[in-house]
């Protein structure tokens, strides 16, 4: 029987706040360039109150790998915790806005903390550094994984960071154990280097145990498998997981299964925000697997769906996708 | 003595939400193209149900303007109403993170009425047609006026639409009383042709007894004056202020001072989004005016400034003005 959904989301829900400044900023007011890094509100208001005029842009990880797979018509849901205020609106709409089903509980109006913001700083050279005030999408439990829609889904999508919460640690097992249960696959992306270094057994066991699908970057897979030897830990992860897509930035993504192996290269484009490149990469490529595409066109149209989301501001896609990947030959 | 402030603007505070549309959209939703449009918080969360994914950036005409002014490095301060929420943290960051002063009290947290809001939907023109939900802008008062601040201006600048608000009018006319009494001058946008409608018999009064300086497009120009010769109107409003600049779409902008005029050029650019093109045009214009220029240079700065502002989505500068206004000659 056909699922409702082909890919179900999961993870931090944020609003991106964006703004451009130089890296001499990054050094005056201590922000780690080109990663994640967890900031309490606090340093989220501080930070906030010396960035220049920002723009705010839905943003998360899967949430917006979700918006990409919805973008290109994908049927998709998300799961991710926002709180009845005025950025958890502007996260809600945009989602459903992009055709994606998201249901999850709100936190309400008089909860304690707020929804979660990520402030990007991004610096000339394209690259962004992420400051993420967590908020109520820290919270994401096991009431909010609804065991119905994850056997209705083809694939999950497991956001890394989210292993951040204990909580949600169990949240994700019973999305695996439901979605898996009614025959659905599991995907999971490692999100940062220094996730993988707070999470590398949690992930381990999940990867062994779970996964049929992982992404990385070149960092991310040198970090889990604890190695310098790029090509050994892409070998040792496709002994692990049935497809390994491993993106290598500006040398495009390497896609494994069991021996076959592909190079698939990145689309030349100007950098002009990096944000998102990643998740827009998982997007297309999960959107061209649900629908038949050999693993190699996934690879292509994961190229170019990451190349579109680098050449501008925000996370979310700007231009027709799928037209794009036809214009420029990945599909 | 040199004054604080070199502008001192007020307007509505707004937010804007910013999607793009296809004109069917308009027609189904009942969007009147390439106007201001005053809706309710039932009709903004409707239409926001509607639009596709979003990109919020702060607005407000005036704001935009002081905005410009102080990104050019000009001596500014602002005085519009947003509530202590979200948005209204938004607007305020964006506005202060520009160099803007901006101290207008907040209303509490729990009024009624929230921050304002344009949904501005643009079609592939380029053309924009706003939804504007006032929200606590609309209670902006004489309360909210500090004489000592607008003694302190050598400008202030009015923006029409807040004539849409009785109180509003009050706040003015203490404005101009005690900008002019300290020897300052007057600036006032007509912002819309239907606000002329609706305030034609105010904006005469204020036009003829306090403003020095008259900003406005075509269709506006003609609709305070009830011409079609636009012309006749251009000389009528030059006999009634001291300098009148009158924008005029592709065809540049007209200046006038007295029996003298000038007309400069619209520089050539392809547009993304019309939102605040007439503000950055004031925004440059004025920067040029209190910085000693003559009046030909103020329309040419005010020219690129617009043509920066509609090259891309949303009504804040993404270049480097003065840069650019060097780059292109007109400074």
């Amino acid at each position: 029987m056909k699922k409702n959904f082909q890919v179900v989301g999961i993870g931090n829900a944020m609003v991106d706040i964006l703004a451009t400044e130089d890296d001499l900023f990054l050094e005056r007011y201590g922000v780690e360039k080109g990663i994640m890094q967890l900031i309490d509100m606090d340093r989220a208001v501080s930070l906030y109150s010396h960035i220049g005029p920002a723009k705010e842009i839905s943003g998360g990880s899967a949430a917006n790998t979700i918006a990409g797979i919805a973008h290109f018509g994908g049927r998709t849901a998300y799961v991710g915790k926002v709180k009845d205020d005025q950025l958890g609106a502007i996260f809600a709409h945009d989602l459903r806005a992009q055709g994606a089903v998201y249901e999850t509980q709100m936190a309400p109006h008089d909860a304690a903390d707020e929804t979660g913001r990520c402030i990007v700083v991004v610096t000339p050279d394209g690259e962004r550094s992420m400051n993420t005030y967590l908020g109520v999408t820290e919270f994401l439990s096991p009431d909010d994984i609804d065991p119905v829609q994850m056997a209705d889904a083809e694939w999950i999508y497991l956001e890394g960071y989210r292993f951040d919460g204990p909580a949600s640690h169990e949240a994700f097992a019973k999305a695996i154990k439901a979605c898996k249960g009614a025959g659905g696959k599991v995907s999971l992306t490692l999100s940062d280097p220094f996730c993988v270094e707070r999470h590398r057994d949690a992930f381990r066991e999940v990867i062994r145990k779970d996964v049929d699908l992982l992404f990385c970057n070149r960092a991310e897979m040198l970090s889990m498998y604890q190695t310098d030897d790029f090509d050994a830990a892409l070998k040792m992860a496709a002994s692990e997981v049935e497809i390994v897509a491993c993106t290598d930035a500006e040398n495009g993504a390497h896609i494994l299964q069991g021996k076959k192996r592909w190079h698939v290269l990145a689309t030349p484009v100007k950098v002009v925000d990096a944000t998102g490149a990643g998740d827009m990469f998982a997007g297309g490529f999960l959107w061209a697997l649900v629908n038949g595409y050999d693993l190699e066109t996934c690879g292509n149209v994961g190229c170019v769906s990451a190349a579109e989301i680098i050449s501008h501001i925000g996370a979310r896609p700007e231009t027709n996708l799928r037209i794009l990947c036809e214009k420029q030959g990945a599909l």
